[in-house]
């Protein structure tokens, strides 16, 4: 497996280089909106520790990104009114990942409304801050 | 949402009712083969404590899955001489949840190889002993 990339783009986000729609953050993670949602309010949750995927990070790093997509699970489901959610997160190239910091997908879901496929619209700006606001506040 | 069903079939398999092709245990965590692998190895990770899906598991027992999930990936990649790690975990119908008992799915992957669709085929147990004992031997 390639070593660790610090200029992959969360790498950037996380030292402030580039933009993000930040919902939550603490000492170990932090998480924001895909700009790119498979549904309405697509997060990632992503470790601050420097990690390609599963198969590089310290398990104790893997169980903080799993207690940051908890948090963020409950607060989706009040935020858009979800009916479920739907967890995802790919390890290299065969295992679906394309950027190679390690990131667990949480996609809040509604009853007979399918995922967009990966990539396939970048998402307004407006609506990614406004879907934000209402994850930063059923998170609190 | 409603609430966990003490009779689920995971339930039945945690408590001995229901054989399974068992391939990890600790005090938090059962790992064993998903009879309809969407991929040959493909796990499910649960945990001892009764819980619906992320909706209703403490913090700390998601915690506990992700730690399971991280080392039946490290060794299925060994195991399956996989190329990368599918990991989904589905809440609630909406999210994609056909059993309500939490699991989380550990899916070998290989390049050009997609994943079969869900519950397409059932494996012959043969194969699934065979796949246990290759996954047990790379977790030693």
């Amino acid at each position: 497996m390639p070593a660790y990339d610090t200029n992959n783009i969360f790498a950037k986000i996380l030292r402030g280089e580039f933009p993000c729609h930040k919902v939550y953050e603490d000492d170990h993670v932090l998480a924001f909106l895909d700009i790119m949602p498979r549904a309405p309010g697509h997060t990632l949750v992503i470790p601050k520790a420097p990690a390609r995927n599963i198969l590089d990070i310290k398990p104790e790093d893997y169980a903080h990104v799993a207690r940051g997509t908890h948090k963020i699970a409950a607060a989706a489901m009040i935020a858009f009114k979800a009916d479920g959610i739907t967890v995802q997160q790919f390890n290299e190239a065969a295992g679906g990942q394309v950027v190679f910091h390690l990131h667990m997908h949480v996609m809040p879901r509604h009853n007979g409304v399918a995922l967009l496929p990966p990539a396939s619209r970048r998402e307004d700006a407006r609506v990614l801050e406004e879907n934000a606001t209402k994850l930063i506040a059923a998170l609190k």
